[in-house]
């Protein structure tokens, strides 16, 4: 008997033995796991936050010569402001209030994180935050060289603090969109549709730019609304294209298994073609059109493709990325046209490229992800959309019945940077 | 006899708990090693990517006004347009076409990636794109001022999808030049000379830009094609340079062992050091021939030191990456010369810094890896730059026969922004 | 007995079965922490070498348009020249040059790098090498426009081999301020204010440009020193803040442990508020004294929130953090003020950000970090900020009486790239 025991004895450790031992040598330890989720976190935030840098290039360069400091100070400003506001409010909000109060809660979640958790918080704040810099920096450009900048703060803050997080929530924060099936990877509609959305309810409310849409004729009328630095816009969407690669790779939110490094790696395949191929739609479009290869249509291609992609980066394979891509640039082409025929004056194309290409990948999410349907995807748009519009409109009404939203003329035909700033943005002799 | 067998179990055990132990406490998983391979492409390929924008900045600086929204849309097109054509035909070329078909190959490879295979394919695909990418920039800023933007991109797809996976596959597809035992760590020949040749053969069929080289003596006429923006292209060769460092660091392929990580640092020293001595030697040469410290032939004095580290940046010492990075730099400063004195005008400097310091990287690898030879380094050399020159030359002469390579003389005068793109770079006043 | 030994065996293997089961796991690697380690070092090198560009983007970005291709010269110059100073000499004196000598040791330490080391030396080296980098670059802006680039570029050297490792070695190096109890986490007093003590050195022994403190009035005279480029202004600041997260981030100088990704991430939400409050201040504090938000105090109030929280960015909590960043941008406005009065011609504000807000970090680290005392952090700010001080004053002055320093007037009417570098920024019509 006492033999017997032994024997088996022997026996469970054989086994755990050869068990363990084949355990150690193929599968990652649960502290490797952490690190490498949190690390993913951390890389995706820093790529991100490069996308900060991408709007501030892509906007300084978009707007006439008399608006370009205002545009960094209002990107500088809304990146810092967006992130204290998402700090204090807004983190806690998107992931629901309930569970341990408003404002406390993040002050305190700094000391959860274990093993159990599978990742730093801190790390997923920092993550997240550099999405809503995003999703404000989307305003920024479309409200341009006519806005005043400390009314522009307050909207970035509510933006960061409620606009945000509250529709982010219903999805990300397992709200009522999650429940209904809805599938939004990392933010079409959540991040850029709301983000355009707002912006065209920004544009409505403060009307387009002085002598924007003369009667005498659009091309005309448009002489003095050239870029300022189209080498700066280029330099914005390449910042952009690659902070796409943290904003979708690491939105798979775990990096520690083989299934999620290989997730992450589609992801970055699909998200480049997708850009690329809005791209050289954007440069075949105009092309065709109008005879010449316009670069800031390729530009806003490049970026059109990329939203578009955003809702579903990681089923689609390359050819239907191709495909996502280039629809997308279209849309955007169409889209800035459409807006320009309603006089609508969205400065860098903000709505085209974020909201209509945005919506646009959110509904065809079904087309390669078995898991949606095109109904719940269009509730999810409409919801989310309605809601940034309508919030997003209110609020800018109330703060041009205030504080007032909209520098005067004479500020206006000085330009902003003199009128607000205070900095000339360029003294270049040559 | 049972308590024998027992007594050996009972061993047995023990010695698998104390090997196992040990192994768990050093080694890392295969899980792990999966991961590491799988980020260590992607990082670099971020990198890379940026490099992509390095270019971007650098070209758009030292072309003239006239022509920045040219180059720029150029640059972000070839991006777009080289990475599709190598999804679609490139990649499978590259690593032999026998294995499974040429355009079908690609579509279905994303399943296989599994523990075996040691990374994610889709990373290896990304990283692999961006070098793509890169010769071809190479060619874009040689040309520039002078070539039509949509025969360049033909050009950039062709280069993308025959002539550098071709000569690529000679080497890393395991083809005949590392049969012969060519080496190349990070491709100062199979990328910089190989782009720099195609780049000479569309120098020479182009002729150079109206002007370049009158008559009335050299300094006088090269006034009018005075660099657009210094600042942008020191922006550029910081982000080549930044770039370099996944470029060269992670052609080591893999991350997931002591042995690999260690060897991935020790390159980011030695391309970081050989970076900085081609800049020094760039600022030397100049302020003791000319008496001014041209900060042109810094940049690409850096540049340059880093294309010659490229072939080999591993097993030099330190010491000896200061003399590759300050030689390659001396190379491309008397290439410069050489080239204008040839009235080559390569707008950029392109063949110099990528072919010519690529060769003298590449030729000089027996100097610090034992496993070369001087002879075989020669016929690689050769072997490439010849391959992409001649094809490059039909391609380019084909082009120029059929859809026509070089704007018209009018076109020229207006100036490509104008003329191809419909957009003029800068609109700014002080 | 033999079955009570067997019995032994089997519950010895048990246990050490489920302790080496729960071992393996939970807890990483030997290996894997190392690689974790020696990722984090590149990394962190890598993100910190986009600070360079950052700077050069800035100082480009805030001199006059005449100066711009020298400043960039100065900045890739030193970018070089401190490397490979750094790489003969400094690193080793950094860490103490009785073990093992003065050269020779760094020649050889490539290959003590294993399991035991935890980490590559060569990453150590890549990682360090960017701190170096960036003292050098604080320099480089104050003392712009008027200086000669070889004398400044001796003075860089002088930095990376002597001044910098001397009072870095003091605390990071085991010295006798880190025997004291000093604390500095990723170098708010070691890098920033020993940095902004050479620059402020520097503009005392240079004196201020021509004209740029006439009796006519301060407003009038500063007309003519109009920053050249916003745009570039705050794309070099949004780089430096990127930079900042491989800065403090990877300054935990470990990666692979649960404990160390924790800190790392809080970190990086530290650094990321105390500059985003620093902005915010900058921001109302221009609104609320001169009326217009002024586009530089932000940006230099970002800086200055996050060189304020580079002494200690791990023990604040976010709110903490948000103090420090904004009161380290007030001190910044007030400095740049108090300087102003005193004449003193800091062209980029490094003294003010770097040093005020370095000093202010350093002492305040008490706040939050009980291990230390306002005694010790007094001791360490006075002793590196004098040393650096009075050395750089003295080779500053060495320069004068030798090379010489400044450049001619005439040369500095005709502005320093035409006098000095021979090629003119920006040759720009529209």
């Amino acid at each position: 008997m006492r033999i017997n025991i032994i024997k088996i004895f022997g026996f469970l450790c054989l086994i755990f033995v050869f068990q363990n031992s084949a355990f150690a040598e193929t599968k990652m330890s649960d502290e490797g796991q952490y690190i490498f989720n949190t690390l993913g976190f951390y890389l995706g935030g820093v790529l991100v936050a490069f996308m900060a840098a991408g709007f501030c290039m892509l906007e300084s360069g978009l707007v006439t010569t008399k608006s370009v400091s205002t545009i960094a100070a209002k990107n500088i400003g809304k990146f810092a402001i967006c992130s204290l506001i998402f700090l204090l409010f807004g983190y806690n909000m998107a992931y629901g209030i309930p569970e341990g109060g408003y404002i406390g809660k993040f002050l305190m979640w700094s000391d959860s994180s274990d093993l159990g958790t599978g990742y730093s918080d801190h790390s997923d704040w920092f993550f997240q935050t550099m999405f809503v810099c995003a999703t404000a920096s989307i305003v920024s450009g479309a409200v341009a060289e006519r806005i005043k900048i400390w009314p522009f703060f307050i909207f970035a803050a509510i933006m960061a603090g409620f606009i945000y997080p509250i529709s982010m929530g219903w999805q990300w924060g397992g709200g009522w969109l999650a429940t209904a099936g809805f599938s939004d990877f990392a933010g079409s509609t959540l991040v850029h549709a709301c983000g355009g959305a707002a912006a065209l309810a920004g544009v409505i409310v403060l009307g387009s730019r002085e002598g924007r849409f003369s009667s005498k004729g659009e091309k005309k009328s448009m002489i003095p609304f050239a870029a300022s630095s189209i080498p700066l816009v280029t330099l914005g969407t390449f910042l952009l294209w690659f902070g796409w690669f943290g904003f979708n790779g690491f939105s798979q939110l775990a990096m520690g298994t083989l299934e999620d490094v290989n997730a992450i790696s589609k992801i970055a395949v699909n998200t480049h073609i997708a850009g690329a191929a809005g791209t050289v739609a954007g440069a075949a479009i105009t092309r065709l059109i109008g005879g010449k290869t316009d670069i800031i249509m390729m530009l806003n291609g490049a970026l059109a493709g990329l939203v578009a992609i955003t809702a579903e980066p990681l089923t689609p394979s390359p050819i239907m990325a191709i495909f996502i891509g280039s629809a997308g640039a279209l849309i955007m082409y169409f889209g800035t046209k459409f807006l320009e025929s309603r006089k609508l004056d969205d400065v860098v194309g903000a709505i085209p490229v974020h909201m209509f290409a945005g919506i646009f990948g959110t509904l065809i999410v079904p087309l390669s992800n078995p898991n949606t349907n095109f109904g719940t995807q269009f509730i999810g748009v409409i919801s989310v959309c309605l809601f940034s519009f309508i919030f997003s409109f209110l609020v800018f009404k109330a703060l041009k019945q205030t504080v007032g939203l909209r520098i005067s003329k004479e500020a206006e035909k000085l330009g902003t940077d003199k009128a607000e700033v205070g900095v000339v943005a360029y003294s270049i002799r040559d």
